[in-house]
């Protein structure tokens, strides 16, 4: 049976995250809708599972079919099927054996913060408003000590026996323009809710409310207690995977 | 009685634009209302009359009021009175005689056009999209003729015995990432419609419909009909005003 290779992006505003949830609107419900209909029943796999309210800049999504298809036709197909907060960036045939879940070798997240003191109605679904000034600098400093492998479990939501280990391979803060804050951080994969987790942790770092050189005692209690909660979704963008 | 000067943002979407018109949500009839609430009764006038859909990054609102008030509580009680679509950038006492429309001496516009194959999700409430190429070059040149004092007939919607001429100081396209073109337009002041059939007139050349050399003809045929219509409203943001 062929395999495809979606490429999506989406406005996570109006869903209830992308995984299927009985009753809601979910990106992999319109999506496998428009798929259905486009070209038949199908099987999906994902590779980041993301949460109510967060975006996806490039989300991959990897499609088992029944029958081949045309893939130029496909794409106009779901283009025009889809609703205006999904669109298909790219699509391609893929080797038999690729699944978007777990061929993937790593996954890259944005995370912006508007640092100024007011907000910009233009940005509000897109960045968590944080009014009073951050440092940057501790908060980088705060930042490198994610990167690696360690178990984090102080920065996820409990899964019951699963293994919160994950590795690291790049995290920080940059500023993109003037009083507009970008965490983007890659990892092989993440557990739920680590980023926006980092996102809270650093930005108290950044606050002074927390030192920086606390973040390696925090990781190591492995309770989500020693940490300082998630912060709102609206500033996650999944940003890119890599295969 | 005292002149204040506000500045403020907003996203222009569920707005009917900015003046007042009874029954609509208007920008000027939310701040007005907030305004009422915060200091009592007060007469305002507007840098930028943006049309329904058009978003500001920087809006010019003077506001005589009947008594004097701190600026610093009527900064704070307006953020929370008014709407997530309308941000108090700033807020300052002026010279009586003061007036955002009257006083300005030069606005700002930017126009977002989305020139790639597949939308954008995340920008689809503030750019254009065209998807087939355009070609910049071409566009510039188009834009190069709107600089100086021209009769914008061709350009504007009519307004019976009103005068059509208008400088512009400034007016071309560049790119400001991959795929996203920004036209830049400023002048003393502009009539209506007036950038938005810029952006649609310049669109066609970037489309090859249209030689660049034909635009001093459309501007001299003193015509509307000439001309390629409106582009729409929502790629459209007042950038700011000079005084």
């Amino acid at each position: 049976m062929p395999v495809y290779r979606l490429d999506i992006a989406y406005d996570g505003t109006d869903f209830r995250g992308y995984a299927e949830q009985r009753g809601q609107r979910t990106v992999q419900e319109v999506l496998e809708e428009a798929l259905a209909r486009a070209m038949g029943p199908v099987a999906t796999a994902v590779a980041g599972r993301t949460d109510a309210g967060v975006h996806a800049a490039r989300q991959v999504v990897s499609v088992v079919a029944e029958r081949p298809t045309d893939i130029e036709r496909l794409k106009r197909s779901l283009q025009r099927l889809l609703p205006v907060d999904v669109s298909v960036l790219d699509c391609v045939e893929e080797e038999v054996g690729f699944d978007a879940r777990f061929s993937a070798s790593s996954r890259t997240y944005r995370y912006y913060v508007l640092n100024r003191p007011v907000p910009d109605p233009l940005l509000r679904r897109t960045t968590w408003h944080v009014p009073r000034p951050l440092d940057r600098g501790a908060m980088n400093a705060a930042a490198s000590h994610f990167v690696g492998r360690h178990d984090f479990s102080s920065l996820c939501r409990r899964n019951e026996g699963r293994s919160m280990v994950r590795e690291v391979l790049l995290a920080g803060w940059r500023e993109v323009e003037q009083g507009l804050l970008c965490f983007e951080v890659t990892a092989t994969s993440f557990c739920h809710q680590m980023i926006r987790s980092m996102v809270a942790l650093t930005v108290e770092v950044g606050r002074g409310r927390i030192d920086p050189e606390e973040v390696p005692g925090i990781l190591v209690a492995e309770d989500r207690n020693a940490a300082r909660g998630a912060a709102p979704p609206h500033g996650l963008v999944l940003w890119d995977v890599r295969y």
